[in-house]
């Protein structure tokens, strides 16, 4: 056992509840949203910086590392959490979508993907073993194996197809797995197809995991489609699990994740599109680089209380990022993160008073416009 | 009186001294290095790293922010201390120097400076009067003048021609300036003439001015030729003023510098230095992305006490910046920084216990192979 979850409220109306995972790291409440530290970074902030955003947990990426540093580096340092400076739980994401999304010539098959690093076009072949040894090495509390993630839009017999090989390669990870203070996720795959991501659940859920991930959505297809997915689903997940929506994280789809059963999410989008100069606030997204900031003293946000908002202008901020200057992203990402952990917050204490349907009128008021992502 | 200046205690073997400048934001010890913040950030930084690293003052720069976001703005919003989030003392450069340098056909009569914005090609002209104007929009509590900064090598004429210019410059400055909050120094320009140094040295020590800069330096001509230069000034100049040699801050050009007579330094080497990988040590320079690091679990520097070296590897700062994470630029500035105020705590020390010829020395040891920077 790696980790132990327990339920601490379910709410009446909806399937959303409240929840404890506990794990060799510290505990986390769920619903919770966990930062993206792909390159064991979360991009332009400290780890103390993240925790002042309220993260409790942080995800990073075992293809990437395993391509650059080096997993045996990382297990030689001490470990991905000593080597990072991040001592509270981690999860790492197996890369199966990441070599799809980055890798030219990727081949699949039973035994496992083949590919060419991005980095060196070195030829590579990851099988889930090798994944569950370079997840060992990094010593996440939280692991995910190797999966297959195909587009929107797929055939059915290709989500099949997927589905089968997933589950075959979740077998061979449970069996590769040794070390017992980290917890393996099995990760629900079946393209748009409720009949095959029923059946992909029901597989998952009668093996040795500790944790349900739904993988394959917010690939490109509609929010409704991913939504009807989740209602057809997930009320035959297991209750006693942590269940985790892959790569979703915009402010109403964490909402609406909640509302269907969703415990754990993340998603690259809040901090990327601080990069970018894109911020989230309390009436709605702005980009901070627009001409109409140029001049106004206000914070981002006047009812946000993060850094940023306690000590610079919107006029300061939109300057940085018109002289290129990294301490621009750096404030935008402080205070996106700060937005998605508050709101994560808020959901957590609408579950306990009964308010969740009633925050999400608010999240959709304002950001119901939001591109899928 | 923008500024009070009291010497402490002299040294018996140098010209050094320590000293207390008082300003409307604070007072700080001298000798001191002010970390530079051209565009109002001091790279990679927020103002409260900048003051953990021990920053007590910083130089911003005129020039750049009248350029962008222009100084009005700046005014509008409540002077730079605000718009920036540093409300310690700050100190604005003109310019003078940055035009010459990033400006192409520049055009030098005695009414100005004639130049194409380096943003957007707009024709620009800069008199003593307008920089005045510009830095007390600012705020700064020390501010420099308008002056002419030649290239090495140049004639003993350009040097004379410069000289007189700057001088006349001055003279504008003085009467332009209305702010009585505000500190204007002057500026010994002369080329690499020791006449026409102590010429230009004797002529603003007569002026109204709170502060003496040795200007013109670090240019690019031999340290050895700077060096004779401040022998030959340093003991006419005022001793009741603080002095300011501009541009210059490697770790032996700060010992030499102090031990030479001046107050106060300036340098983007540091910075810079740090955000390509480059890093002091109590051993000298080093290069941290060389492969020779790939695995060291050491700190930068086993003797620093540093945010940086306190929590991060050398393995995992290389790893930073092969995967161009801004964190790892981050990381080293705050150690360059670190290591260059601490030097100057050092610095300090020594001249209090008069062991400040054995710190030349040691700091020679590691640092003597160092580029004219």
């Amino acid at each position: 056992m790696g980790i132990t979850f327990r339920i601490i409220k379910e709410d009446d109306k909806t399937l959303a509840r409240i929840g404890v995972v506990e794990t060799p790291h510290g505990s986390y409440e769920t619903p919770v949203f966990m930062p993206v530290g792909t390159q064991a970074t979360v991009k332009t902030l400290t780890p103390e910086e993240v925790l002042e955003c309220g993260g409790k947990i942080i995800l990073s990426n075992a293809f990437h590392l395993a391509l650059r540093p080096g997993s045996e580096l990382i297990k030689n340092l001490g470990g991905l959490h000593k080597f990072m400076h991040w001592d509270r739980p981690i999860l790492t994401d197996s890369g199966g979508y990441q070599i799809m999304s980055l890798s030219p010539l990727v081949k699949i098959t039973d035994a496992g993907i083949q590919f060419k690093s991005y980095l060196d076009g070195r030829e590579l072949f990851f099988t889930p073993e090798e994944v569950i040894r370079i997840e060992e090495n990094l010593g996440a509390d939280i692991i995910m194996p190797l999966d297959e993630c195909i587009p929107y839009p797929s055939s059915k017999e290709k989500a099949r197809e997927a589905l089968d090989r997933t589950i075959r390669w979740l077998i061979r990870s449970v069996r590769a797995k040794k070390r017992e203070d980290q917890a393996l996720f099995g990760i629900v795959q079946g393209g748009m197809f409720n009949d095959l991501r029923l059946e992909a659940l029901e597989r998952v859920s009668s093996m040795d995991v500790e944790g349900i991930a739904i993988g394959g959505l917010s690939v490109g297809e509609p929010k409704e489609m991913m939504y009807e997915i989740l209602e057809c689903i997930m009320p035959y997940a297991p209750k006693d699990k942590p269940r985790y929506l892959m790569g979703v994280g915009t402010p109403l789809s964490l909402v609406e994740g909640v509302i269907r059963g969703i415990d754990m999410f993340d998603c690259i989008f809040p901090t990327r599109l601080a990069r970018h100069g894109g911020v989230f606030t309390s009436k709605g997204r702005m980009i901070i680089t627009n001409a109409e900031f140029t001049n106004d003293p206000r914070p981002i946000d006047e009812e946000c209380n993060c850094y940023t908002c306690r000590n610079y202008s919107r006029a300061y901020i939109r300057h940085l990022f018109k002289a290129e200057e990294s301490l621009g992203p750096r404030l935008t990402t402080i205070h996106n993160l700060h937005y998605i952990l508050h709101l994560m917050e808020r959901i957590r204490a609408s579950i306990r008073d009964g308010s969740l349907l009633a925050l999400r009128e608010e999240i959709a008021y304002y950001y119901r416009k939001e591109l899928s992502v």
